[in-house]
């Protein structure tokens, strides 16, 4: 149950051949009566933007924000491949605009794979069509459309948030290319809430800034990301703090699911910090400590090596007194006063040995905080990317 | 032969038991008649400093100048030690200053090894005086302090560059915790050219900002980092240009044998930059690509996964357009005008199967450029640092 859940929308997923596997690669998400309904989207902060993301920027805006379907397909990125790439991803659109009958700038289109390969669009000219006559709003078609989206997760990611007397749901992939600052993986959301398009776009954007952007798995921010919230209004109109108290609940279970299944990962740790001179630096401290290799080797070992953490929060350029700093994991403080302290390391060692990690920073310099997700670094990360054949 | 090979200097190297292992932990090289010579030391950028960063810094000042001798240990960081760690550096400084005869604030001390571990400064209570009586000018000499200085690190660093008329000897350490854009690891330079202070400060920096600075190993920037270089004039004073070409000359000799030896590694790979728009941009787009997690797994794998590299430059903060952008390795262009080209592939397989791989990016917008030095990451990196005991 994940996209459908919100009554008046459809989806599908089946394979169409774009993944030599054979495995699921094609989805489409839509309004029920196929008309556009108001949509928002937040798209890769890269500079090699992919084809997809510039063809569903250029059709959001066109239509003001007003969206009927989204199409997404996995195995290939489309990015890196020129003009061709661009007319694929129109192609893309237009095929469900046909189907369905809306129009073409009425359809986003997501894509996730391989960077810098032709995309064999003649797949998608039978696949859509395919797709398109199979839609329905079952839980089974929701979760079909999730599959189709996966590339090396292991799992589907869907979600759905009851909001009261409204509901959003979603559907996401991602593993590895995540990173912070910046829109960090494929979403898609639907809502039957009734919202204008300039509070939708406000509603997902303070969403995404306070879940996906606050996580990271390899530090490495992809070409494609894209995050899209369709709300068809079906169930009336609702508050804005209503909206982004649900649809940031949802990404925020999606977030979360994305870290547990990074490439490799064998646990997730959230990183907080506080006691930071300013927003900035809290900021900038947990995600220097996030993303650290160091680090998320200890992770993976369970070592309880406090003195990496401190090392990153100095090295990260936040206000940093390292006679201040203190360090806990689970809530245990293992180091404070920038100095080692007695403590309990069997409490220690069962917290670093759990699939859920806490550790927290104290930089003792004022109020500020921020936290942010991560994962530990493995060998099936290597494992996963050191060849893509 | 490093650190004795110029005229006037002596070294020794030996175990004091800070390394539970029994390897030998502690080394001292000083000028022959122990008098105070002009000396320049670049520190690390972290604001977490070590103790010994602390200490080091200070006599420098005291002295304006003029070290007569460095002591090194390794196997403990005394960082994160407090007032305890703060008079063991100081401690050592001393027992070196006794032993030969100068004064404390003539010496400077580097430490390297865990962070947050009370210092043993018991062991170099008669450690010390045992290394100082042991003091000669030999290469072996010089090789028993390089070999004092190691930790994870599998072979000696040691470098000497014939000047003409002068020579500079060098010794490092380093296989992790090694980041751009800070004095990134420990390393000893002697010279028996002659040189004021405030020449060899600068002629130091320029080296250390054209070499260290431009290799990475994790990204991770080390709390103890430290550069040293004295220059006693036994050899007459000398060129401003020729000393930088000769410390330049050592500096890139260590830091290649640094990112060779990582934990963890296989290869070594540079990453040049060039048609940027600007030299800041040339900078930091080489420095994306050569810190990515996937590119550096790609590199283990011998992987031609181009589109890794394009996305990072994308990424990287710097002037970017996907159609302009080109990718070679080993000089077979595999990218151009942002798309695949027609290449050898059996070229560039049998160039990435290589122990030194050669990835050249061109972003087309301008004439700056620069280059970092990499490594892959392979299951070693993860061996070494999932734990610390």
């Amino acid at each position: 149950m994940s996209v459908t859940a919100p009554k008046g929308f459809l989806a599908s997923g089946a394979a169409c051949g774009i993944k030599p596997s054979g495995a699921p690669d094609l989805a489409v998400v839509c309004t029920e009566d196929h008309h556009g309904v108001p949509a928002a989207a937040v798209f890769t902060a890269n500079k090699a933007r992919a084809a997809p993301v510039l063809v569903s920027r250029a059709h959001l805006e066109e239509t003001g924000g007003h969206v009927a379907a989204v199409v997404c397909s996995s195995g290939n990125a489309n990015a890196q491949t020129g003009r061709e790439g661009m007319d694929a991803a129109e192609r893309m659109c237009e095929l469900v605009a046909v189907g369905i009958g809306c129009e073409s700038r009425q359809v986003l289109v997501c894509q996730t794979g391989l960077i810098g390969v032709v995309f064999p669009v003649e797949r998608v000219e039978t696949g859509i069509p395919a797709v398109v006559g199979s839609l329905g709003s079952s839980a089974e078609h929701g979760s079909a459309a999730a599959l189709a989206m996966l590339t090396t997760d292991t799992t589907n990611k869907e979600v759905v948030v009851d909001g009261g007397g409204f509901c959003v749901g979603g559907m996401a992939k991602g593993a590895a290319m995540l990173a912070p600052n910046m829109a960090t993986m494929l979403a898609v959301l639907t809502t039957d809430a009734g919202c204008e398009p300039a509070v939708l776009d406000r509603v997902l954007r303070e969403s995404v800034s306070a879940t996906f952007n606050e996580m990271t798995v390899d530090g490495c921010c992809s070409t494609n990301d894209t995050v899209v919230l369709l709300a068809n209004g079906t169930a009336g109109a609702v508050s804005e703090d209503e909206l982004r108290e649900a649809v940031s609940s949802a990404c925020a279970h999606l977030a979360e699911a994305m870290v547990a299944d990074a490439e490799g990962g064998t646990k997730v740790a959230m990183i907080s910090v506080r006691g930071a001179a300013s927003l900035s630096d809290a900021r900038v401290a947990a995600r220097q400590v996030a993303t650290s290799l160091l680090v998320k080797c200890s992770l993976n070992g369970g070592d309880p090596y406090w003195g990496r953490v401190v090392s990153e929060l100095g090295a990260s350029g936040a206000a940093f007194d390292p006679d201040r700093v203190a360090v806990s994991y689970g809530g245990v403080t293992v180091c404070a006063g920038g100095v080692a302290v007695a403590h309990d390391p069997v409490a220690v060692s069962d917290h670093l040995g759990g699939s859920r990690v806490e550790i927290g920073c104290d930089l003792g310099l004022g109020v500020a905080e921020a936290s942010m997700l991560t994962c530990d670094l493995g060998y099936g990360y290597i494992d996963e990317n050191r060849t893509t054949s």
